[in-house]
């Protein structure tokens, strides 16, 4: 069932070149040798992308949400070699995995559900009129699919966030190809996503160029992805310098593209006086729950904790320390990243401004503090260490927990906890947050994404390379679409969409006003 | 009423260095000596647009709409003195510039209304469900405005794309403080409405920053002010060169921003056979009375002709040599512009590829033909020139058209002309233009871009530098918004879009659905 190839659409394909699978506990080489994708099967993958598009892109909604459902049911029926595949690549829990591979499915789901209903199409109508001096045109706008994205699976959502995960899937939903660039930290998985996919572009009829799956382990295969002209846009979620890399790549093409990486954040979490001092002791130990979380490997994860020094804080931490003592050190997604992120405490250890309150070396994670004034001086404080590592940043009153607030850099999420008395200085602070973060929450804990129509995973730079948009939640559609206007078309020639008869059924804003028809 | 100055929010400030304005039509110098805005002007006005960016930015819609009519009202109240100087300074025509004023002011008014009626917001709500398993949080999401944007002035829109163009009442209208770099060729018209929009800021009591006004001639004050950290996105009309150094040093900012350039199209129009046969000659009228509107200095100038080699295209080219030998040559916008006109079409006289077929120098316009293997084989004959210039390919059969079709590179615009007969060949090619621009019409001329809700003035590189957008019409605004989501937030901290009691009253999507409360 995984025999390590390449898709290029309905072709299994072999090359001689191979990269390993590894066991993420034991390091131990698992699963067959996986071949290495190269510049021509890139080419070929691109090709049958953009040949697949205009087809793909004028399916009526009915038949992209049966293929997005499709999609789902493929993975299920995969069973539960695709839980212990993962578990074994990714060194994740069984629950944490099903519960992932249900997210997946119900992200596909939803999209579906978003599909039919139409709105995404954003079919605007303003009608001719005639009689005016001089007479106004008949215009009439909607969205059209982009055409081929590239997508690269992340290491950290081995289900959720790569083969057929929230980029691919809103892709999908836009009506654009997808060729995947899959992740070497799980090719076993991703080969399993991979043949699902395909069954389902097979059974729902599609031409065959609308999913491909590229495995590999060089920055060559990606750079020769992004670089393809015929790929109009790219869905990645991983490191700051890799995002970057590919936002570089994309705007030396001839034809420049958007990216939409989702790199890096710190999620700050604002602790206002009242809620420790009502809350302290459940406070620090919930914190910890959501920083070792899944060890500490979301991009969410609160890395960073602001509050005003007081006895109440001190409780916090030692609330925070003790659970933090107690809790063992996880496998982490790969070698690579466990070095990474042992070199990141490290380098906080070494570093004179910040001192380490909680976590031992061998515990579950690591909590440093620092004042504000060194916080806001060490742009390195503000980094984010992948994994369960927090600063807090202990500041002598409000007026310096604002000034670090406005020293962020741009963010996911900001938390704010409040309590009785905080009214004020919170409605202060919630407006500051929400400039600087796609989400901004209350009294909860930013780890735990919901797939809505309301979420927002994005946030200005350096949380992603393009704050307009979302990677996760049905907004994440929109990356994909660019709008057309229709000016004065005969009625046959128009996309259905924009047709009188309304053929899709979807709404419409005409002169202003959504209608049914 | 004009003396030069520079205006930064409510003061007016003058410098030693100045620059000259001129008489387009002969060159003399006219009016006073303007001054040049320098890198601390830049860095006083970005100042002031990031302190009134969050007030501005949370203003009700009644606010912001009340905010862009009493900006048409100071643009009619400038009186004729506003036609005089732009007609002295940009050679346009008493009647296209009354035309342009109008469409300048009832652009503001369009913004305002669609404002008031809340769409933009985008405002999405997905209710707690407490009783899941987990739990779902109350999630609302709503778009707030980006921040500071830069605009920069266009020569040949001296009002509609200009100081209080539709780059600017997009950002305002989003909620974002301007800083318009004003254009060098109309230095006295920039004025007159940047203080026509400084009053409207005093008068609707607004904080200062939301409007200031640079006028200068280098490209340095263009490079501090996108490259000022205050600037959260660019909007530009221009160049093809100059909007790609634009999007240059937006990248290479320590925080990248969005460059919206509108850039360079040759607005493909596609004559099929039927319509040739039945309309030839009033066509080929048509063709050139669009070719030389405005001197041919229109984005959507028609530059690239294609059609079938057939008799009936001969008498398309013979009206169209008609016509054009009776216009008469044009005042052109400024000497650069008509220096670069008389090089482009040299260019293409000295190219052994085409040959003029229509308009003899000293005629108001330029026709030029050749065979679809050569206009493929040479890029060069792909490029825009500015001005009343044209290219017709003569495809041997409808397979060469679809080539040189799908030769192009993105376009604005794209015209189709059928008629008896051109139903199979129409409904083919279509798609295929609309896949390559960002409007497509039948049986018109792209000239004449109507400001409605479903207008697109975008489309693939290099027409723009982001095709997901428009910069005509009010899905502008879009350019200046990014999503924020509010997790379990208390409703008196939520913004009022998102409160309960929906104070703004505006639509909001609630599970999906639109609702009116």
């Amino acid at each position: 069932m995984i025999d390590g190839s390449i898709l290029i659409g309905s072709e299994t394909r072999r090359t001689n070149e191979t990269f390993a699978g590894r066991d993420a506990a034991s390091g131990a080489t698992i699963g067959p040798a996986f071949c290495e994708a190269g510049a021509a099967d890139v080419a070929d993958a691109c090709a049958l992308a953009a040949a697949a598009a205009p087809a793909f892109a004028a399916l009526s909604p009915e038949g992209r949400a049966a293929f997005l459902e499709r999609a789902g049911e493929e993975i299920l029926a995969i069973g539960d070699v695709l839980i212990e595949t993962a578990m074994a690549e990714s060194g994740l829990s069984r629950p944490r995995l099903e519960g992932e591979r249900m997210r997946t499915v119900n992200q596909l789901r939803l999209f579906a559900a978003e599909v039919r209903q139409g709105y995404w199409l954003d079919a605007t109508i303003d009608p001719a009129l005639p009689e005016r001096a001089p007479p106004r045109s008949d215009l009439r706008r909607v969205n059209l699919a982009i055409g081929p994205v590239a997508v690269f699976g992340a290491s950290n959502f081995p289900l959720a966030f790569s083969v057929a995960g929230g980029d691919a899937a809103s892709a999908f939903a836009a009506g654009c190809p997808v060729v995947v660039k899959g992740h070497p930290a799980h090719p076993g998985t991703g080969e399993l996503v991979a043949r699902a996919m395909a069954r389902a572009v097979t059974e729902c009829c599609l031409p065959e160029g609308v999913f491909s799956y590229l495995p590999g382990t060089g920055n060559a295969l990606g750079a020769s992805l992004v670089g393809d002209p015929r790929i109009k846009a790219v869905g990645f979620t991983g490191s700051r310098s890799g995002g970057l890399a590919l936002v570089r790549l994309a705007q030396q093409r001839l034809e420049p593209i958007p990216v939409y990486a989702e790199m890096s954040s710190i999620n700050p979490v604002v602790l206002l006086p009242g809620a420790l001092a009502e809350n302290a002791e459940a406070l620090g130990a919930a914190f910890v729950a959501s920083l070792t979380l899944g060890a500490g490997q979301f991009c969410t994860n609160p890395g960073l904790v602001l509050a005003i020094d007081a006895p109440d804080l001190d409780r916090f931490v030692a609330a925070a320390a003790q659970v933090l003592e107690r809790s063992a050190a996880q496998t982490m997604l790969t070698a690579g990243i466990a070095e990474a992120y042992a070199k990141g405490v490290a380098a906080l250890d070494a570093n004179a401004a910040v001192r380490r309150v909680a976590g031992a070396p061998g515990s579950g994670g690591a909590l440093f503090e620092t004042t504000a004034a060194k916080f806001v001086a060490d742009a390195a404080l503000g980094h984010e260490v992948f994994g369960a590592s927090s600063v807090l940043v202990r500041c002598a009153h409000a007026a310096e927990l604002s000034e670090v607030v406005a020293a962020l850099e741009g963010q996911l999420t900001a938390t704010l906890h409040t309590g009785t008395g905080d009214d004020a200085a919170a409605a202060e602070i919630l407006p500051r947050l929400a400039e600087r973060c796609g989400r901004v929450l209350a009294n909860g804990w930013p780890t735990g994404v919901e797939v809505t129509r309301a979420m927002v995973h994005g946030g200005p730079f350096p949380a992603t390379s393009d704050s307009r948009s979302t990677s996760v939640g049905t907004m994440a559609m929109s990356r994909f679409l660019r709008p057309v206007c229709y000016q004065d078309i005969p009625d046959p020639l128009l996309p259905p969409p924009l047709q009188a008869a309304n053929p899709w059924r979807i709404p419409r804003r005409v002169e202003g006003e959504w209608t049914s028809n």
